[in-house]
């Protein structure tokens, strides 16, 4: 028997309990899932950022941490968690994210609020220019840029992503480094922030780098809040240099009433829905870790603590 | 030498003199385009429904009327037009339409005009399901409604196709004749107008075919105008048979000031630009089919007079 310990508040153990059991059934393990345990028993821990538990130490026979979570910045930096660690690669949170991305991405680039706004009878005909002349970049290119780049890339959109070290990504073109950077974002009429949060992503998006954008460029952030220097966006937005920005994730959340992006004409807040993990395929990955582990292969997904993410 | 008659209003002779003259050198045709040559002097007419040209009878050498438009619904019943007629397939054009449908598409399937709704600082989260939860239906499976298909389908979305005769296209359920469009209808979330207009599809959306749907559908219609009865669709907006709907094409263009969808909050008046053409990916293929007439090769995408498309 297995014992598998679900130690997360959100999601809640009523949405996981019966995809996790249905998961475990499917793949012929022998689990024991509960919310409770003596911690010295627990094989396997469910986990969350939003758990009551914050101490690993105890958990001395513990094989590894499953997170429900993409993000892991939030848990990585805990010192007592010395386990390995495994984020969440859900083919349904991927599917959610393309979505979002391709889906806002397009909006923007048909201009789609712009007919919104001229519902009043004036017929002003204005044809946008097609998806090959539009230039867009993802910064970032794990799971999610990867897909993201190659659903805009499917559509027709010249893409380029960047990313830290080299990558390669087929139909995209792909740069890395500081100079790599300064290149990605010089064309980039489209910009998409799927970066993971580290000491050198923080504050990417600030002055400097909004500066770098072709003027009228317009900023997806489904990523992490604080890669965007918030007051420096307000700023360009508000000299022209960024029409529009479209916003899933904040450094505060829910971001607070009184921030200015909920009242800026061109920003769109979107309360932190693009990168949900799904129940039913996250169960079946957690599952799968598990039977992989017991079987002595190589985990998925297993996050590299030098790197932190 | 090859005499070429430019014979449209709009687009322009402005707009597409030096497109075709681009697309006939590289083609390696000798031609002279011009806007008026003796009738019997012409070898092809490049054709908008937009024409002072409406008799055809004193063209007597002309060997093909090509058409800058996709839809000939406005020419095809000229009884003097008794050389061949092509409609205008344009690359431009289908990527235009293509982006235009699953940029409209994924803007209900997200829910994207609900968050435009919502910028008030209260963060209710809601997360829409994942494509592959949204069935889609287009209707009409030619040049368009094919390439649309598929790229909804690229995106993870359930998609039916329909057309009036049996047609086969690679990851799409199609179906066919009156009993496949009662199937088609009945579970389209999304449902996409690609037909042509004929006197069997002029107001084939009535309260009847409305009612087929689920309730809550959203309707996209790029393709024809009179495919839709407006009474009958205001009618099943306002009872929430519909949810929203995004109409690029009417029966009067432009869409009168007073027309009620104008006013409508669920309807979205685009003013036609879905289908535009695009002048030098069209030139090209005016460039192509005076190559293959010329070679004595079939023409591309000549009009079926039995069919009226």
């Amino acid at each position: 028997m297995i014992n598998v310990l679900y130690a997360a508040t959100s999601p809640t153990w009523e949405e996981y309990e019966a995809p996790l059991r249905r998961a475990f059934d499917a793949a012929g393990l022998a689990v024991d899932l509960r919310r409770d345990f003596a911690p010295e028993k627990v094989d396997y821990i469910v986990y969350a950022p939003a758990s009551e538990l914050t101490d690993f130490t105890p958990y001395v026979n513990t094989k590894a941490v499953l997170n429900l979570w993409a993000g892991v910045e939030k848990i990585v930096g805990n010192t007592t968690l010395t386990q390995p660690l495994c984020r969440m690669v859900d083919h349904g949170l991927t599917r959610g994210m393309v979505e979002w991305v391709t889906g806002h991405a397009l909006r923007h680039h048909l201009d789609i609020d712009h007919f919104l706004d001229h519902q009043d009878g004036s017929w002003a005909r204005y044809v946008p220019p097609l998806a090959q002349e539009r230039p867009v970049t993802v910064l970032g290119l794990g799971e999610l840029g990867a897909a993201c780049a190659q659903s805009l890339a499917q559509l027709g959109f010249p893409v380029t992503g960047w990313s830290r070290s080299p990558r390669a990504v087929e139909g995209i073109t792909c740069l890395h480094g500081p100079e790599g950077l300064d290149q990605a974002l010089s064309t980039a009429q489209i910009l998409v922030l799927l970066l993971p949060l580290t000491p050198e992503t923080e504050n990417l998006l600030d002055a400097h780098r909004l500066a770098q954008l072709p003027r009228g460029a317009v900023i997806l952030n489904p990523g992490r809040g604080p890669l965007i220097v918030d007051q420096d966006l307000l700023a360009a937005l508000d000299s022209g240099q960024i029409h529009r920005a479209t916003l899933d994730v904040f450094r505060e959340e829910p971001l607070p009433p009184a921030h200015p992006f909920w009242a800026h004409p061109r920003v769109t807040v979107c309360p932190h829905i693009a990168a949900e993990t799904r129940a039913t395929t996250a169960a079946e990955v957690v599952a799968e870790n598990i039977r992989r582990s017991e079987a002595g292969e190589e985990r998925l997904f297993q996050v590299d603590r030098s790197r932190g993410y």
